[in-house]
């Protein structure tokens, strides 16, 4: 039984090393649609390689002779099993929504969607019988753990490797540049990720997405430095057994899994892990002082409502301004602060509503920044 | 659904934590039967808390109104639904035997039975629907890293604290005397295992458990070292994932998942992992030039046929001697491998052949310990 994906991202980070597991594996896996954004030359390279039955590029460039279609079209569609969400931002929230009310197996590598609309994309994933899959390595790590365990963990450790300034004085914080926070020093990843991962506000995030996929109440997530980046996440049982998952960091292995669950597949092109050569493995406190978007993020997580959704919005103009050159590195947690304090959320929204309040919190944040170049 | 425990060895080490397992979950567990060996006062003690149906400890001992059946006979009673094999020691394989052709959930603390007559044990278990379930704090970590998972692991790595002695120089460990070997740095356990602890012929035994228990080659076994006894071992998969279970170090754990599984029960009197607090994890290569005893073990396995059964016998009587003072600690790597040297084995052994085997090689031990005084 060949399973057949749509890949909605495929020339970004996750997609390109989903089709690296499409090549490893032709006779269990096939791609019958890609979407992707503005790196047409690429994409058209991967049309013509895994030739999908439909495939589109941002504002609607297709490569002739294979039919265009929306994502949200690829993600419904009767021919796709395997839904792969590698859409960074909120853009994904409307695919994630289709696939999920079309029953679909969704590998879901984007945080945003789950974040903003968590309650009303597991509801309606419930309701239609949808499998979401997290293609995160902590959310995977968590997932792995959880198979065939019939009692409920009783807390789940997110590890976090703490991101490249995890040792950085606040001065040194303040003085951090784009091109800096943009080298990560154990993941391969997107640029906002990336320094999602720096400010620890990526961290948040996957609080608030395992909430949702593990239906666990806030108190029993935690967050654990361990800079290797070896331990991917722990959960623990009320017994005091704890289990891991631990791998060499490679993001193919998550997606993998998602793909091959519930077997696992041969593959010896994914690094293994050697204990003797890893030497030691250690964890600390996340330091919410120096790393504040990690506890704004917690609150909005625990607040609910619309709040979740201006997070991740604020977050995405926030990392703008910084990538811009318009705000400092510690300025991100500054410019989310203001943003969640001026909301007046929705304290049980509808999609509408979470669509509304991101374009209300990017709207706020050009305006402050605007505001505060105009007043300089 | 009460579960009913027959608990052989209910005074040692094991015998005790199952009991006190037992005191909290009055409601799950009952004893119906309890095996002890020489410390009667403990035994009656036991007797009178836990009534049990039946009960005798060594010499035929027994507690008045409570009648007498033999260890075997409680493995094979119709009123007992799980046996803890907690005897130590070849004592044990006549009962285990028992529990198997019974068709018993067999929570097996028990190292030799498996080690001598591993083959013989799992084939009558597959025969008769026996459930073989490890007690030994590593085995029940592998166990609870394949639960749920379809596909057979690549790789069984056991962890092993490296014993008391671990960074030892040879000069040292031959200097070693009893009362120091019998201080283990982490674990609380029996006599003859924390010594097999510090030479890592415990490791060795339970490779051969391992391989027993999971089916696996011994090429796919590896031990290393991990002196936090945190991480109790891990398992890896064909796609390069390894899953770990970790604890802080306690038997009561494998003993209450042993009898709880597939479930899981809240026990607050079980310790909790602080990961912040445990700090550093490490990891290093064993030392078979300092502690040989180990591959000796692995030789003994791989051979097969009477020579596992040989390295029990042999294994306790050279620890005896050790404990007697009559041999040095570096001498039991010795004993054991003149006695192995010596040994004509049969390849495809009966339980006989096993048993005789056993006790050729202690008989061999004892030999050759009264030549040499002899001959000072």
């Amino acid at each position: 039984m060949i399973k057949r994906l749509a890949i909605l991202g495929s020339t970004g980070s996750i997609g390109t090393q989903t089709l690296d597991i499409v090549r490893n594996f032709p006779d269990r896996l096939t791609v019958a649609g890609l979407a992707a954004g503005y790196d047409t030359a690429l994409f058209s390279q991967q049309v013509a390689e895994f030739k999908p039955r439909f495939a589109v590029a941002a504002n609607g460039f297709t490569v002739p002779g294979c039919p265009s279609l929306s994502p949200e079209g690829m993600s419904a569609h009767p021919e796709v099993d395997i839904v792969v969400i590698a859409i960074p931002g909120d853009a994904a929230l409307t695919s994630v929504m289709a696939a999920v009310r079309a029953g679909k197996i969704i590998a879901l590598a984007n945080k945003e969607a789950l974040v903003s609309a968590g309650e009303l994309i597991t509801a309606e994933a419930a309701k239609n019988g949808a499998d979401l899959r997290p293609v995160d390595s902590e959310h995977s790590a968590i997932w792995q753990c959880l198979v065939g365990e019939s009692t409920r963990p009783t807390r789940l450790i997110l590890t976090a490797s703490g991101g490249p300034f995890r040792t950085y004085s606040p001065i040194e914080l303040a003085a951090v540049g784009a091109a800096e926070a943009l080298r990560h020093p154990s993941w391969r990843m997107g640029r906002k990720v990336t320094i999602d991962s720096a400010t620890l506000l990526n961290k948040g995030l996957e609080v608030i997405e395992a909430h949702h996929l593990f239906s666990l109440p806030y108190d029993k997530i935690e967050v654990v430095i361990h800079p290797q980046s070896i331990i991917h996440s722990l959960v623990e049982f009320g017994d005091g057994a704890l289990k891991a998952q631990l791998s060499p960091p490679d993001m193919r292995l998550p997606i993998q899994y998602a793909l091959s669950y519930p077997e696992r597949w041969d593959n010896n092109t994914l690094p293994r892990l050697d204990l003797i050569k890893t030497g030691r493995l250690y964890f600390e406190s996340p330091d919410c002082t120096r790393f504040p978007c990690l506890s704004l993020a917690l609150q909005a997580g625990r607040q609910g409502g619309t709040y979740p959704a201006v997070l991740c919005a604020a977050g995405e103009g926030a990392v703008a301004l910084f990538l811009a050159g318009q705000i400092k590195f510690t300025d991100i947690a500054v410019v989310l602060e203001r943003v969640l304090s001026a909301h007046i959320p929705i304290v049980h929204p509808l999609i509408t509503d979470i669509i509304d309040a991101g374009h209300w919190a990017r709207d706020t944040v050009r305006q402050t920044s605007e505001k505060e170049r105009n007043s300089r």
